[in-house]
Formats: C-alpha cells, structure tokens, sequence
C-alpha cells in the first residue's frame, strides 16, 4: 500500500510517496510563491501531485494525507486560518480530490507529525504521547489510548498556548504568560539576546560572531556547554519553564513518553538532561514516587516527519 | 443490567444499585472509621455489599464500579496513595471480588464522575469533555473521543495540578502556583478571609456572623450579589484564575463542553456568567473567531453524580 504525504510549509511544499512500513520510497517539492492566490496554490499542487502519482510506478496511491501549518478544521480538510501562509477557509481537500480523485486527509502540522512518531518513529509502540515542537512558535500534538486526538473541529493540541505564568509575557495569541512566550526558538533568541547586552564580556559574543553574525537558538545551548555562566543563566530559566510545561502535561496526561520535535530539539541530550533533572526534582508533578514515569524523547524521523506523518493521516488506523 | 456503584468519600462509603439508564434503585452506606486498619475497612465494606446484594431483589449484579479519592491504579484496581483516608498500596478491586465473585473496576473519584456525566449527566452524548471539581481541591477528569481518558495506570487529569502561574502560590502537591492553589473552595476561602481582614466595613462580616461563623466558598459570591465591592474584587479574582486555566484547557483539548462539580459549582450562573465573559474577552483561546466554543455547564447528578460516575466504570463501553 502506498499513501501520498504531503508536507506544506512555509515557503516549500514537500510531498513523498510512503509505503505502508513509513518508507519515503519518491519525493518531490514545490516552491510557495509569496503572492501567489490561495486557491491558485493548491490548483499548483494538485496538478504536480497528478503529474507525480502519473510517473509513480511501485503501485496505486491508496490515498492523500496532508499536514498544514495553522488553524486546520481537519474533519472537514479546511485551512480556517494560517497565519504563515495568510492563507484563510481554504478547501484543499477538497480542491486536491477534484483534481486527483483520490480521498484527501488534513490535520495541523504538528498533529500530524504526532501520528508518524507514534506509528514509525521514536514513540513507535506506545500508548499515550504528547509531541511538541520547540521551534519559532511551540506546537503540540496529543497521541492518547493509541489515536491521534485532535479535538472540537481537528483544532485542539494547541500546547504552546498554554499559559503557564498568568499575567506573564505577551503572546502571539493575545493571552499573556503563554508556554510558546517562555520556550519557543523566538523567545530563547530575546533571552539570549538580554543576556549578552547585559554581559559583554559573555562568550556568546564571540560564539554569535564566528556563526553568521546573527543571534540564534543555538548560541546559548553551545556557550552554557563552554563553561559560559550568562548562557548558563538563559538555559537555566529556559528549561525552568519548558519543566513547568511538562509537569502540566504529565499530570493531565500521564504519557509514556514526551517527544521534542522542532529546530531546539537538535540539543538532544543538552535539552533532555537538564529537562529530567528538573523533572526529578519537582518529583514528575503531583503524586510524586507514586506517578509514572515519561520518557522524554527527540523525534529520529528528522526533515522526513512533515511528509511520513502527512502520509500516515491517510492510512487505516491500526485498530 | 444492573450494575452495584460505590463512592468512596472521606467519612462514608455510599452505594447504589444502578441500572443501565443510571438510575438507583436502592442504596446503602456504611461509615469510614478514621483510625481502622484500611484492609478491615474493605473487609466491612465488601461484607456490606455482599449483604446488599443477597437482599437485592431486582436481578443479578453485572458488576462493581468503585469511585475512590487519591492516586488511583485503575489498571490494577489499586489504591496507590490517599492522602486524605491514609490509605496506601490497597488492592481493594482484588480483595472486593474475593468477597463478592463479581468482577470489580475502580477510578479516581472525579474520573469516575467524569464518566457518569458523559453517559447518564447533562453532558450526555458529547464526545470530548473535561470535568472540573471545584471542591476542597480542584479535582478533574477527562472524556475524549467517546472514551474516559485516565492516562499510564489511570493516573492522569490531575487537572488541578496544572501550574497556571510559575513561581506563585504553594500548592499542597509541592509545586507553586496550580490552579487548585487559586481555584479551590480552600484558596477562595483564603482570599475572602485576607480581604475581610482589609475591609472592616465589608457586608461579608454580617454574612459571615449570620451563616455559622465560619467563612466558606460561598461567602464572597453572595456578598458580592449584594454589590458588595470587596468581595467582587474577590470573585473577579476567581474567575481570573479559572477563566485561565478554562482556557488552557479549551486549547489543548478543544472539547464540547466544560462541566462544573464541586461545592463551588453551586453558584451556577453566578460561576457561569462571569466565567463565559472572560472566556469571550479572550477569544476562547488561540484562534479567536476560528476557535469552536466549548459549553460551560454544571453537573445535574448532584450528590448522586459518585455513585452512578463508580457503576458506570463497570457497565461496557458504548462502542
């Protein structure tokens, strides 16, 4: 059985053809031209996405899966609203089932993402995960009694909008205190940044020097590494709140397993070490002793998990 | 069908035969005694019920539910840890179907809860829905996708120990700032006293004087029904810190409805009016316009919503 998955971003479409063991056995893409219509996009993509399933010769497509950035009604396949793309109540599945004739399934990015670790990543074979993505914004995704778990209309997981400080910093969403303000790449680069404005004499200077000349996500990561006590600072209260996040999730949850997906993700054991040790300390949340454990996680399916998790939408649920 | 539920409470255990509408037809309850040994207080209880049972005389008994307060494994049918009854490690599922040969379930009281509102409450035939008892503590239970979620060993919706304000109030789980250390009957209690204690010309003083003496949860709320400006200040307070944690509820799980329970939940529209105005003045979370609106509702199974929650978790699943 092969699936067509289809990764939309912000400035390129990624498609593969994926076998039914989460195998990318094809691929191609498409650029995202800035002013280009909306509706004249997905026209793009599905004349492509024709022109690629007519060259494809390893068997029929069984169907299409697509993860798309923003606010999905994924039972109806709708882009209600993506802020990225500026793209608003967008029927793409049911423009790319005109063209192609084949069932269509959307759910947000990072929902969809959650499908393809739990099926053939890293949370392969667990129960109950929560998957976040620790990148510009924060985006969550909720994988609970083996399914996907989308909510009212395919719009819940929204995690990094939990507040977790009332009356805390501003939000992209309009609350304040929100899990995305603390611990998004954005926010962690406005830390880094205060940080080295206070210490001239930081190593994260050099550092930011000798890498592009721009300040980034990784800067205070590496310089905490190097012994650099104001990095040290940010990391510190960085991995403060994203604790908090987790404990939240763990208690409503109590997951197997937490897994980290995102450009911050890239830290690995520089993110999860320091994220168990605070984890630990306030006891893994309420109940202490007495309270499963969560694994924490870094995603392996790597640039693949857009387009193995779009694909995996559109096959049959394992039970 | 007719299935026995039973509501383990701090002073009583209360039981009731229910059927599989979720009416009670006959009920008994026996007394927790504070200082008998917790393996005698099952031995009593399951003698009871096998008691009940052979002078029940409306057909054979499917099954036990059992609602209990505290760390529950419902996997194992174990009480890992109440604090309040001082119970520890308490196989009481194993020890109940020694006595009785009828197969036995238990859950955390408010999960159990959760589950009786979704099937038999005013939450009937909703598919994804978050209880929230606003009690002493501030317990929760979760239903989604048709199904009672509880997580690894059934130990998840610890919805009160989501931390809503980092670094802020002590809470009694160790952590600081979860919403029960803001929401709770216990928290509000706390807030009405310190703002009497700044108010000497509040009419909370003669509210207090003329019910019992003692300040309670409902002080505040009808003081502030009278226009008193203190204790508005107080409920504005509330609701401040319950709207939040609503919300961060309504963006992960985008569910149909909220449902209330508890001894707060009492002041209904007074809990519900002001609570959906803050709600709406935040957009019901990310998304704003796009976001679905959860309803707000309160429990209609009253004192009843323990035992019929309990018999519930023994009846089969509906799909």
């Amino acid at each position: 059985m092969i699936y067509l998955g289809i990764d939309i971003g912000g400035t390129s479409i990624k498609c593969g053809f994926v076998n039914e063991a989460g195998s990318i056995l094809k691929r191609f893409a498409l650029p995202i031209f800035p002013h280009e219509h909306q509706e004249d996009t997905i026209k793009r993509l599905s004349v492509a996405v024709k022109e690629g399933i007519q060259s494809f010769s390893f068997g029929p497509i069984q169907g299409i899966g697509i993860g798309c950035p923003g606010t999905i009604d994924s039972f109806c396949g709708v882009c209600t609203y993506s802020n990225n793309l500026k793209w608003s109540n967008l029927p793409i599945c049911e423009l790319m089932n005109q063209e192609t004739g084949l069932s269509c399934k959307m759910a947000n990015d990072a929902n969809a993402q959650m499908l393809g670790e739990a099926r053939f990543g890293i949370a392969k074979n667990y129960s109950n995960l929560v998957l976040l993505t620790l990148g510009t914004g924060v985006g969550g995704g909720l994988y609970l009694n083996h399914h996907l778990y989308e909510g009212n209309e395919g719009k819940g997981a929204e995690l990094g909008h939990m507040v977790i400080k009332a009356h805390g910093r501003a939000c992209t969403c309009g609350r304040r205190g929100c899990l995305e303000a603390y611990c998004s790449a954005t926010a962690l680069i406005r830390d880094t940044k205060q940080a080295m404005n206070k210490t001239p004499g930081s190593v994260m200077w050099k550092y930011v020097k000798d890498h592009s000349g721009k300040v980034d996500g990784m800067a205070a990561f590496e310089c905490a590494k190097m012994g650099d006590k104001a990095a040290q600072k940010v990391i510190d209260s960085y991995i403060g709140y994203l604790g908090e996040g987790i404990l939240n999730f763990i208690n409503i949850f109590r997951p197997d397993a937490i897994v980290f997906s995102g450009g911050l993700s890239a830290q690995k054991e520089a993110l999860l070490t320091p994220l168990r040790k605070y984890l630990e300390k306030w006891k893994y949340g309420f109940g202490g002793a007495n309270a499963p454990k969560a694994e924490l996680l870094v995603s392996n399916l790597g640039n693949d998990a857009g387009i193995i998790g779009a694909a995996s939408l559109a096959m049959p649920e394992a039970d």
